[in-house]
């Protein structure tokens, strides 16, 4: 089994590598009737391409998409989608020191291992150049959970010490995009900014956290018992790169709180809708969504290309120094913000399709 | 897609309810010619089976597991292996009384906003009995790891604020056993059951934390890039009842440091091994494993049934008393445990399969 | 990959020997809500169970059916369905003799080539006593489809060269089960079955034809391009023990047609149905249902157990004779009817639901 | 789950239409270090590719076909392999007359009532164009295959009633590609064309049969009980437009033998390999390979698309006239040849990948 591929009735497949000639994914499963928008596929591509600002990856690449099967008078078929995107700028010259020595914490060393020919070119198929198919194609899901009330909105609450310590419901996500960090308060935006910006002159990097929030999801998403909602977000997430780590409601903090703090209590509110008073569980109950918002967050490490020197092997085994050129991110972050809410859509269309099985369920047997 | 199976290569279906005729998993994909050993499943069994010891739930079960196919002459034949155990301790009446109430951060919601039809009975599918037959199967596939060198080893690193700060190098992993509570620090256990017990009295529940080790694990499990290892470690753990986090590695923690400090420099061992100097990565790299110890932690909250009286509605939407009844546990962490083993151990031997294909890659070429 | 899984959205996973302890079936995806009938489960394995009547094996099983799981208050809840079937006359010293020859035609020499361990017994899960949980399966997706309306009906039209020639339009369904040949037409299954009895007295065996019609399938079911519905009924009647082909519609005798006969004009009917005037499609155009019965044929080989003495080598190569003892079928088509209908159900069910995706294609998106 | 996927671990995936911007796929799960040949992917397309004869169709595409991904160094590296097609002469005009009628026996009417929107330009993804990139695949498939000295070869046996009636061993292969028909025996072959042409200046179409054989296979591949290696052969081949038939070894005729006729005996040869005097199970048994030729027999029915008025709807469902115009074949056998090869060839690079797994099951195992 290959591992190429993401979603069971929404269901992505992605290609491509860093210094290739190309990039792309195919979507398998989008609903026929969807109004299909490039536009917005190119917007959230923006988001997350290198060189959008002083803080990011200096590499330029347009990242321009083609659109080339799926779509006919503007409108999805209910056949595959396939988007491409070629590669650039790509300064392969930039990786000829390092083709038979590993980086230390890249993937070098496993992929060698693993597979015994690699393309070491700005780390090949390990480079995170491949979430830009993850983003597109998260594009497509955001547009189809539009129409069915869905929004998922993440951002930056984290860079190393420098902590944003708001609830999604105290912030204003019209502030996101305002500054290049992609944290919708100003103030520790600019100390995050500033952070980042100091490291990068220590030829350093740092990490941090994204914080992300699902708003509109009915209940029902889920399916018992190993693809519970959040499990499945889980691994949507952790497959990104740098992420070491996630958490869902209380996640990690709630450790420390005793039942009866932490359970949600129910109530049916002035729509006869029933809802939770606290949120703990993140708006996921027993691996299916309830109807709340649903929060998560998302560790991400340091980037490991560093300009210093460091300790290594080569492919013979012996002791060699690495010293990171290419160009690189001194800090994820900024960047990591679209590609979390890509894969988070990609999960809930997936799981919004795949509940209409429930739902089949109770209403459509016929007597 | 129903969501009742888990991995690919080595693959296990579960079924059963907490208080219906029986649960079971089919496993399909266990190698041919390996030594069964149902003793051991057992065992694994009764590591996590209630009732073992004062501070876990009272109800009797023995969890006597019967082999139904799969193994001729002791050994396995590659067919699929059945695991059946029946219910035997189910007092159904206990459930009565919330029939058509939600309890507080269950799963009872959830389910009947889903299915519109569900069995309430001790939480039915959605009981972390469920996780019996996940134990069961986790223990084939240890016995299939051992055979590779692989082990697979958990403990409680942390109850509430008690919390055992140490990595498993300063651990004695033979006095995990030694407790019921399954910390190896006899201190720390001792001050982690205190507080259970306390919790217990006061009708209440509290969290923690697991952490878990594979030793073993050759470079080269994981398949890029949606089916890192890690991402798959992190959906199967958080598919547990009441997990809500997950890291690996530095997790959380690693958002704070520099790159320099957090990438792990490789060098070559006396014997000729390529590894890393630290281990922040936790073993995986690009989501492959690199030959280090697999690290990971894992966040339970509180269990949800608790003895007092909370807020809540009923099927009808009206405002309701919720009081647990039924036996169970104060605190899920000792349980946990075997869980989280077999979890991850069914990760690991699926991965070890689907990376043959990769050495296939290598070596089965003929030219 | 193991292979004992079937379908995508109704999903079945089997298991067990032929001589082992039990054979048994977990069935994930079926929809909640569905009034479950065990005795039907019951009426359906007895139609496929040996010793029914002279024309079949004489090996003596009950093949009483437990349900284990999935069912609450006479309803299906969602939840996967485990059905249990113990084995009882396994008389395992019948196979004594051929523990280390291969017999001629059968998988002996395969599965050991394949697995380097077998469970010889009465060939093991080689044998057709696998079906009898594809039949249990089957019977609860016949229950899913009825209720939807759409019925599988097989029978047997050919052994050796006695041949039914009539359209299923031509014949009288309730006949099927009047004789032990399953044959509607009486005065042909008087031919059938003394055929078989003469076969039988040979010590030898025969080969024929099941015919099956599905019948009330709305358009729509299939989906493009590889798992079209024809393609999918195809793979599930070839994995049948001693299927040797399968044709849909005109089958291989429409290859003589030209485009202009074999095409199948449309027209609406007088209740506005789109419809066809001839049905060479055979239900399926594209891949797609539209709307008009599905019909198809299998050939079934003859038997591989016979009682004469055959050609062949053991485990070690060395040439041997091999004579079938065990009890066994003379001609396996009266017992294979209801197994095609079982998988033939079992493909309709899963496309059933998995057309919803479509439908919601359509229509599940709000403005 | 949506359907244009095929394959577990050698996996494809396509897209495109017929009258859109490409057509490609994204193969995933080739094993890294294969010698990649972009010419020979090329040549396979050219056996396939429209214009080709005077026989075929005469729309003309070169079928380019670009290397996207998954090739460092002229070799594979076990990264995902994408490769796209450009359309260049479709003539989308030619359909214009057809937009809201359906098609006799085409997937018009089907697609309508499936996805209530479909690209109705030359049918859109339902033409046979979609065929060319399961023929790039196939090719890479048989690259892999070749390397473990497994072949795949396909021709035309029989158009219309012009049948040839020779087993594989009598055949000269490398006549294959002699004629435009592709059958082997040049005296046939003259036969066949001239009915071909014949049926063209009718303005009609015509069916036949595509035998194939593969040599060079080992025992063992195949996957019980339902992922049987002719199973999937059968899934694989039906899913190829106008496929109406499958049959195995015996197939058909073998329902009107005896089993004493029909038992392969086994006897072991000069090189101490175990081999049957017979093949009448086309070298499956048990659904496992054992090492003998594969032999299967493919019906095509007649191309739907006639040059003669024909009763049919439109999509308000009013009675219309349509006439075939637009380009196309007035017989599908020729191109067929390498369709079936590249689906025989796909089949057969999953299962020898899957078989691997057992051959682990034996050896892989240490104590």
């Amino acid at each position: 089994m290959p591992g190429n591929s993401f979603g069971h009735t929404f269901r992505i497949t992605t290609f491509g590598e860093s210094h290739g000639t190309a990039i792309g994914v195919v979507i398998d499963g989008c609903p026929a009737g969807l109004e299909f928008d490039l536009d917005f596929v190119q917007h959230e591509l923006d988001r997350r391409r290198p060189g959008q600002s002083a803080i990011v990856t200096q590499r330029q690449e347009t990242d321009r998409v083609e659109l080339l099967s799926g779509v006919f008078e503007g409108k999805t078929t209910g056949m595959p989608l396939a988007l491409l995107i070629r590669n650039e700028d790509a300064k392969s010259n930039d990786y000829s020191h390092i083709a038979d020595k590993y980086r230390p914490s890249h993937a070098d060393f496993t992929y060698q291992a693993k597979y015994g020919h690699r393309d070491y070119r700005g780390g090949g198929r390990s480079s995170a150049r491949e979430t830009a198919a993850r983003v597109a194609a998260g594009a497509i899901a955001k547009l189809f959970l539009k129409k069915n009330g869905i929004s998922v909105t993440a951002w930056v609450s984290r860079v190393g010490d420098v902590t944003l310590d708001k609830t999604h419901e105290q912030l204003d996500f019209s502030q996101i995009e305002a500054t290049p960090v992609r944290c919708p308060d100003l103030a520790v935006a600019e100390q995050m900014e500033a952070l980042i910006r100091q490291v990068r002159k220590e030829g350093d990097t740092i990490g941090g956290i994204v914080s992300c929030v699902v708003q509109g999801c009915p209940p029902g998403l889920g399916e018992p018992v190993f693809d519970r909602l959040h499990a499945d977000l889980g691994k949507a997430i952790l497959s990104i790169n740098a992420c070491k780590g996630f958490e869902i409601g209380s996640g990690f903090a709630g450790v420390t709180m005793r039942g009866s703090q932490h359970n949600d209590p129910f109530f049916t509110d002035e729509n006869g809708v029933v809802r939770t008073r606290t949120n703990h569980s993140g708006g996921v109950q027993g691996g299916i969504s309830n109807g709340m918002d649903i929060t998560f967050r998302v560790a991400f490490k340091p980037v490991a290309t560093i300009v210093q020197a460091q300790e290594s092997v080569n492919e013979a085994g012996e002791s060699v120094q690495v010293e990171g050129k290419g160009r690189h991110d001194p800090c994820v972050l900024p960047r990591a913000v679209p590609i979390v809410e890509a894969m988070a859509a990609l999960v809930l269309a997936d799981h919004f399709l795949r509940n209409k099985m429930a739902i089949i369920r109770i209403e459509g047997l016929k007597d």
